[in-house]
């Protein structure tokens, strides 16, 4: 059946049902919610003095094409993004409000789907989806805010970085970017690095847990990396009036994109963007303790410099200067 | 200058600039928001219990043409919405996020009117612009989440409405309606007609006050007039389980409209939607006090009855029942 033919109220009744058995799952957000979906607005009750909230869209067309991704990666991906920026601040995500803008002409199925993949990862983070809203369009817009609370009165902000800091990451990098090069390509790879490549771009897993760790452990500076190491972290040191330089060798790429990739996967790592991993700064024994208290592999890949506000330099392990060319500065210009 | 020759770091100084202003302002918002537009998510400080969020798009081709409606004017049409519907909580609204999906080729110029239009209706009601998003899109995607709080423990929902309630609506009904009427046919009217009818429709002002002076005089049923009063009263109704009859002669037909259109001006106040004013129900005696509390028109329309649950009833002052052909109901179909 199209979305045209079910109508406004019965695509509502059924996105409605998928939210109401998360909603049996009974977490914290839920049991203080007043007002859910149906009424003007969202209510709840909550008394953490300190808020966050963030916003991202995914356009058809721009961040993705409805010919590779699946519905449900689809749902997983736009809350996952706006998860990983609550994370990037150590915040605990809570409440989540869907906004949708879609052609008639599309399946119930399909955007039965989405809601799955969102349901799936809002439930993993104990997230409670409360409201949002549904219009027609030419093209698939789902717009999604968050709102989260802090427990702590600190905060991982981007404008915290100092020179003598260490410059570490989360996991490893360039999967979700090759996954995109595998698919506009049609590279051929074994079902596992496919699998592999396509999990890391369609189902990115945000570092929520591990941004709150950091925070425990002292860290003030971090950023999510979504347009790009290099490019996030050039945010970091704009934002914090400081510079930076890091060793291309230590950067830890993902072994599935350095085993499938050979000619550019540095580029990848470095420029690629949408890895969804932690880029934070600390000192050296704040890094050391970080390692200590996460589960996941943390790297130090350079450090804050004193030198031109917003410079990244890259360098190799001999210490040879290597010209943004090699890896990608073109892909910082905007998309707009 | 176009938006992509900008780019989105221009576009983002320029637009943190017009915001700026509207920090200097310095109100509560502002003096409790800790990061604001910059960093991965906003953040505040609020000791309010009871929170509410909201969120709503307006997509070109949708819900405006360009040729039609200003840059300004579609920059507080975009925000006013969204406190319309906190309004109809009985809610305070505090801080905004932004989300833009626009075609690079636009003018820097246009986005900078947006924002001063954004900037005017949020500081009138001192809601502080605190975060948002920009991406690129073949089509203009505007989407605002607002997030606000709630003074009481009570609020106007959609549930509580009670048979032997009367109903109410704040303002007049019908210009904002009349208005895309005489754009699309393009229809000449005085000037004075003109811009009243271009204003309801292109700037509506939101009933915040009146939201919470309606839930301070002890109303528990409200909802705002967006998809058209017959629409949104069978809103209520549905989620409420009763009925309603209202006479169509009491309905507060907009003075312009019903001037200028002789044929159809039922058709518009009762149908027309996007008229953003109170629509509530409460036992007449509370009805009178709202009356006395308030300083804009009230208007009782019509009761609430314990019929055939989400169903309403239109008569006229001798009690005659209308059919719902006169009076629009295929506009009730959605516009999916």
């Amino acid at each position: 059946m199209k979305v045209s033919e079910l109508g406004e109220f019965g695509l509502l009744e059924l996105l409605g049902e998928i939210v109401g058995k998360s909603r049996n799952a009974g977490f914290a957000s839920w049991q203080n919610l007043l007002i859910g979906i149906g009424d003007d607005a969202a209510v709840w009750r909550d008394d953490s003095p300190i808020h966050l909230a963030t916003t991202d869209s995914l356009v058809e067309g721009t961040h993705f094409e409805l010919n590779t991704i699946g519905w449900e990666e689809l749902g997983w991906k736009a809350i996952a993004v706006n998860l990983s920026d609550i994370a990037a601040m150590g915040g605990t995500p809570r409440y989540a409000l869907i906004s949708l803008a879609l052609p008639g002409s599309l399946e119930t199925d399909s955007i039965y789907q989405l809601y799955q993949g969102m349901v799936q990862i809002a439930d993993h983070f104990q997230v409670a989806i409360v409201g949002g809203n549904i219009t027609s369009a030419s093209k698939v817009v789902i717009n999604i805010s968050i709102w989260g609370s802090l427990e702590s009165p600190f905060l991982l902000t981007r404008t915290a970085a100092a020179p003598g800091d260490q410059v570490a990451v989360t996991g490893y990098l360039g999967a979700s970017a090759a996954a995109l090069k595998m698919l506009k390509q049609k590279l051929n790879f074994s079902t596992e690095t496919n699998q592999s490549l396509r999990k890391a771009h369609f189902k990115p897993m945000p570092r929520v847990n591990e941004g709150q760790i950091l925070l425990q452990q002292g860290v003030k500076t971090a950023i999510d990396i979504s347009d790009g190491l290099l490019a996030d972290l050039a945010h970091v040191c704009r934002a914090s009036k400081v510079s930076a330089t890091i060793n291309k060798d230590a950067v830890p790429v993902h072994p599935a994109v350095q085993a499938s990739f050979e000619s550019d996967y540095y580029y990848l790592a470095l420029s690629g963007g949408e890895d969804y991993e932690l880029l934070f700064t600390a000192p050296g024994h704040t890094v050391d303790q970080v390692k200590r208290a996460i589960s996941c592999p943390v790297t130090v890949i350079g450090e804050i410099t004193a030198g031109t506000p917003g410079e990244v330099s890259v360098i190799d392990s001999t210490g040879k200067s290597i010209p943004w060319q090699q890896i990608g500065w073109e892909h910082f210009k905007s998309q707009l």
